[in-house]
């Protein structure tokens, strides 16, 4: 099953699509300028051990259509609208998986949430009801996910109005060997998305020892 | 240093008052009723070790008068607004440690925060600039809490517009032997307080193996 990584030639797509062709799921690669994601999936097919499933590089509607049904979009906030506009009339029959955090211009500490409430709740909007969306895989940072000999040890919290969207986002991502955790419905994503810039600040600070953290769920009983 | 616990008979105050005492920090327990926080610290020291700092119980007003510097506002969400106003003329050269979460009456997997963006942003609001209004403690259930023999093993998100109270806060939270980060300012608890119902999904789920859970920041090279 073929997944499409909009936006997908920034750091967050590359890593997902490295780590998604390893985990054996083909990646249409998705770029405004369809010769560029061609070059970047030649990049990144290079780093892809045997084995691994295919990453092609296309234009954003072109990777749209080789996609079987789940579309990732991996572009800047300041590019999400423009591109959910543009790309609205290809993304029947798809589930959209919108990893944006709307960090705020100048201040990657800090969320600026669009009226509608976060990012996830803007796209549905935009949408409308028949396209699902789902947020998720927010705060898990692009080094993560590139650094390939380390597995992604953190969690992934996922919300969205239809539920059965979001199981399908939660099976894919379980397939990179991470644990996906149903957070509720697209309101959920005004705490989500705010959680990067939480994790920012932590990973800049010089009072704590590490960077490129996550969160993970823990339970007593685990 | 003695501490107030203000709503301090509720199970996420009576966890704080044992796990504060058993770190040596003495508890002033809060209620509206000063005869049932008697009652009630009484029956909380009969579950302290030897060693242990005392749990005394008062009115509210009596518990502020006693604390030197910081107060845990334990209340529920419904009694928020009419605890601080009632409190406010009592808390000059204090530290409102505001641990209350905005559940959604009826449906504790989702928050309703109030028009100000957050319980913490609420408070300072109500509290004006001079006191200086903190926001922790959200994401540990009154069960970790008041399990004893086990340790607290989540971390604990810490946010609020005044630094210096934030370390103040910080400071305290790690003499229960856990982790607490610096989160920013007051706005991030519009994330922290909106934590505890994906937790409280989570931990009512009959898809994971747990409850009670937490969060921990984690990160790779920690």
């Amino acid at each position: 099953m073929t997944i499409a990584i909009i936006g997908g030639t920034g750091p967050q797509g590359q890593g997902l699509a490295l780590r998604f062709a390893i985990a054996g799921v083909p990646v249409a690669l998705g770029s405004r300028e369809g010769a560029r994601a061609a070059d970047i999936a030649a990049e990144l097919t290079a780093r892809l051990p045997d084995g691994a499933a295919v990453i092609t590089g296309h234009d954003n509607v072109a990777a749209i259509r080789a996609a079987d049904e789940m579309v990732i979009l991996a572009v800047p906030f300041a590019a999400h609208e423009a591109t959910l506009r543009a790309l609205k009339p290809h993304l029947a029959g798809k589930v959209l998986v919108d990893i944006v955090v709307p960090l705020s211009p100048g201040d990657p500490k800090k969320v600026s949430m669009p009226p509608e409430g976060s990012a996830t709740e803007a796209a549905q909007a935009l949408l409308g009801d028949d396209i699902p969306v789902v947020g998720a895989l927010h705060n898990v940072s692009a080094r993560t996910l590139g650094t390939l000999d380390q597995p992604i040890n953190c969690d992934i919290l996922v919300c969205g109005n239809d539920l059965e969207a979001r199981r399908k986002t939660m099976a894919l991502i379980r397939r990179l060997g991470v644990e996906a955790y149903n957070a509720g419905d697209a309101q959920a994503a005004r705490c989500i998305e705010a959680i990067t810039p939480i994790l920012i600040r932590i990973n800049i600070s010089k009072e704590v020892p590490f960077s490129h953290a996550g969160i993970r769920i823990w339970a007593p009983e685990h």
